[in-house]
């Protein structure tokens, strides 16, 4: 990810800052670098004093625009935010009973039961994610534990097993006993000696055999300790049948054809880490949190048509969306949280390489389904709680409510969640048919149940949403390398935020992030004048 | 686990079965191995018809005997529970505020905050024991995720990093990272050739280079693709200063140090697998709803002095704990849930081979620790929310509350939960001594916070707990093999049950299973006249 220039070491970059900035932003620069390792967010922004009178024009009402308006407002600005859509949150955002989804080309009804829901867009909150953590405490957002990891969740892969999904548990366990197998071998018949110490190759072979749980001759295959992780042809009971009887794990070319190890890889993510939370009741509560607070400074169904500025100040003109009505707003300064995807296709008075910036950036597609079903037969059936299944068809996974366990009545699954082609397949698809497409192919998981259950879904191809065509920006490294610099800086009186303009894209901790730098260095110049 | 006979196939098991139970027998066995892979438990037991009159009377409240006697009720037995306690639900209990532990030599008195507790026996339920599971549904139960795996937790081991903490997820990544260059240069050198065909070894290079995040040189390293796993020396962030900067790994011989395999073994673990639970409010709340049911059956402070049995029923002498006066029961049958500790002691008129059963069978000893803290650092400070750091120190881990998560305000640590050594060193100390040990040695995870923010604390050593002086039972192979099946054969009207009477010994679920294992041989016992 970081690829326009070579990384500066720690002792580098304070050398510079101490040079530049003196002393105050060298212990500020120490503190981020040395205590806030897991995050840039080192607490909210210490902005005050604005100049009497100063005024800011937020463009967008998602999360970086509100959180923006939140804090410059506190900050002593005069702030206005407006909004090309009836709502606020953009893409945080949650499907319930009754609403509307308005994709180009058709309008879907949501039919979910009361307090079912899907989140289209953001879904879940890495323990690592400090700044949407932060303002959930700050605004009142209960969270809750997401369940992203479960052992007893399913792998399929088309060409693997003949097509029948097998538990990731059998496979994680599996793939571990044939790798400690062969290192073990290779240690042994003396492959490694030049690589390892004698010290270590004996480290690792206690290591292979106890992470492998293989037997006394190093190899990996039934047993009543690899039942002891794998479960069970029969599992262990009371009384006079209570005798375990072991399963018989899979060859190493069987485990192979899984490719277990792209699971592995997706659940080693730093972003896809365990602690992970979810906002209780859909994750549009942070939105509407932040709505509580600036919802005043909202004027919602304002479609941008022209965005300049001079010495002065910023004007954005403007149409009513409803009545059609044109308007212009001026202010002192102006964040514009606009996708680039959009914002590209707007006249507005920036630089030619924020222009060329906004050009050169693609955004990703991602389309979600939600399948109601009568009862959650996953759990009942199946003993799977939360997590994901995962398939290499063109709906990526199924994900299981981890909220709501073992209760009674209908549950809403996740039904598709592909990125790439996938998703674009799913979104070429009317709403119908996208419903069919994802019970056909969740079948794949539970046969018995998934379709005789089924009883309403509702879906989101986020290329389809008009206000933003795309899911969220997927920079390359060639693309960052000349753009992204270009895209951050700010320009006169405009900055620019959002999840693109971070480098962690596709995350509201992106979005948020971005926000508290582009406001901080809008503070910094407004101050300087 | 399985140990005093080759273990059956499942073709052998279906044809024994076939022939001496007829068909409906093997239907049902055939439906236990082939639907029930994840438990012997296939619902709860179709008892009914009892011979009018008949009683049983259930020597021990915990949970195998309240749900022995929940069950048997309902098949129409008259049923009474004799217990010695003043309480009801045996090692399941949980300490709040206000509560007494008496140990041999202790009292104490716990001042836990309001709403906080500590879960001193079980504390956690796999998605696979379905037993516990369904009488939570069945009795209303309220569960909700245990916060189990935790990326962000730390490994201490006192001779690996100069005794420095490092986090679970660095080392889990550098761990792989390393097995996997390991395995690829032995492939890529041929050592293995012979144990994997060319194909398989073309797959294998793959999963190491995607599975270990090995660079194109198949070596492991500091990169950026390593740190969006292992996380960064400056995470991703937003704006101009977003780009992020990789830390370095531990090489392979710190990596060894850590023997981070024995954690990578523990939670791979069927029984410690996600998706996991725990009850709502604590783990109480299971072994209060059984009262609920049965508590009118209960008689408490009842200590049992002498069992006796002849071919019309059997006789439990008993003195009341509280008024010393003596008494006798007599019933039909009896289900005996005294631990195997505590049975052995008294005089019991069942087979030498059962008593010597009883003789052979050690109880393994554990120790918990509860730490009120007046704030919850770990999360504030160090982004962990749930889950357990690991120790070689005798306390064995530090456990975080993942209830409650983000609240101000006083919070619960599980400050130790070692079994062997460290709970016998832990046990031997005073109830003050104990707090000041967890401290001295957790701190070592937060050395800034741990001691500062110590409110108060209560311990519960099982080996002390006079009504079972220790903590489960812990066969051996050899004494599985020699007593297990004469320790749960009905002896005339007795049978006994509880968790060490199962393969699932230390939990719920083992306690239960036996309980129904136990009461279905009874029941068919008594029909049989």
């Amino acid at each position: 990810m970081l690829d326009h220039f070579t990384a500066p070491t720690r002792r580098d970059l304070l050398r510079v800052i101490g040079k530049v900035g003196g002393g105050a932003a060298l212990y500020q620069t120490m503190t981020v670098l040395g205590h806030a390792a897991e995050s840039h967010f080192t607490g909210p922004p210490q902005l005050t004093g604005a100049r009497p009178g100063a005024s800011v024009l937020v463009i967008g009402a998602g999360l970086a625009g509100m959180l923006a308006a939140y804090e410059l407002t506190k900050a002593g600005y005069k702030v206005q935010i407006l909004e090309l859509q009836g709502r606020a949150g953009g893409r945080n955002m949650t499907l319930r009973g009754g609403d509307t989804v308005n994709e180009l080309g058709s309008v879907q009804k949501v039919g979910f039961a009361p307090g079912n829901y899907l989140n289209p867009g953001p879904w879940r909150i890495p323990y690592h994610h400090r700044t949407v953590l932060h303002y959930c405490k700050e605004l009142g957002v209960a969270l809750e534990p997401f369940m992203q990891s479960n052992h007893n969740a399913f792998i399929h892969r088309k060409t693997a097993f003949g097509g029948k999904p097998q538990r990731y548990r059998d496979l994680t366990i599996d793939f571990k006993g044939h790798v400690s197998e062969l290192l073990g071998k290779a240690l042994n018949a003396g492959a490694l000696d030049a690589a390892v110490t004698p010290e270590d190759k004996a480290r690792l072979l206690e290591a292979m055999r106890s992470w492998g749980v293989l037997d006394k001759n190093m190899t990996y295959g039934k047993s009543e300790k690899v039942g002891e992780q794998r479960g069970w042809e029969r599992p262990p009971g009371g009384g006079v049948n209570g005798a375990p009887i072991p399963n018989d794990p899979f060859g190493l070319s069987e485990t192979l054809d899984s490719k277990i190890w792209d699971q592995l890889g997706f659940f080693a993510e730093h972003a896809m880490q365990t602690s992970m939370f979810q906002a209780k009741g859909g994750m549009d509560r942070i939105g509407k949190a932040f709505q509580a607070r600036v919802g005043k400074t909202i004027r919602f169904n304002t479609r941008i048509t022209k965005i300049a500025q001079d010495e002065k100040g910023v004007t954005a003109s403007w149409t009513d969306a409803i009545t059609g009505a044109a308007g212009e707003t001026k202010a002192d300064w102006m964040v514009c949280t606009i996708p680039a995807s959009i914002l590209g296709q707007i006249d507005v008075q920036i630089a030619d390489t924020k222009k060329a910036a906004l050009k050169a950036l693609p955004y990703g597609n991602s389309v979600k389904i939600g399948l109601e079903m009568k009862r959650r037969f996953w759990e009942t059936e199946d003993a799977i709680y939360g997590g994901s299944s995962f398939t290499d068809q063109a709906i990526g996974l199924v994900s299981y409510p981890g909220h709501g366990c073992f209760s009674d009545g209908p549950a809403v699954l996740l039904g598709a969640y592909p990125f790439g082609v996938g998703a674009y397949v799913l979104a070429g698809m009317t709403p119908e048919r996208r419903i069919q497409a994802a019970l056909d192919q969740g079948a794949v998981f539970h046969p018995a149940h998934y379709k005789a259950e089924f009883s309403n879904g509702a879906s989101l191809a986020w290329s389809r949403m008009p206000w933003i065509l795309g899911c969220c920006a997927t920079w390359t490294e060639e693309s960052r390398a000349a753009h992204y610099q270009n895209l951050v800086s700010m320009d006169g009186r405009i900055v620019l935020a959002g999840e693109h303009c971070s480098y962690y894209g596709c995350w509201q901790e992106g979005a948020l992030l971005s926000s508290l730098d582009a406001i901080t260095r809008l503070h910094q110049r407004a101050l300087a004048g």
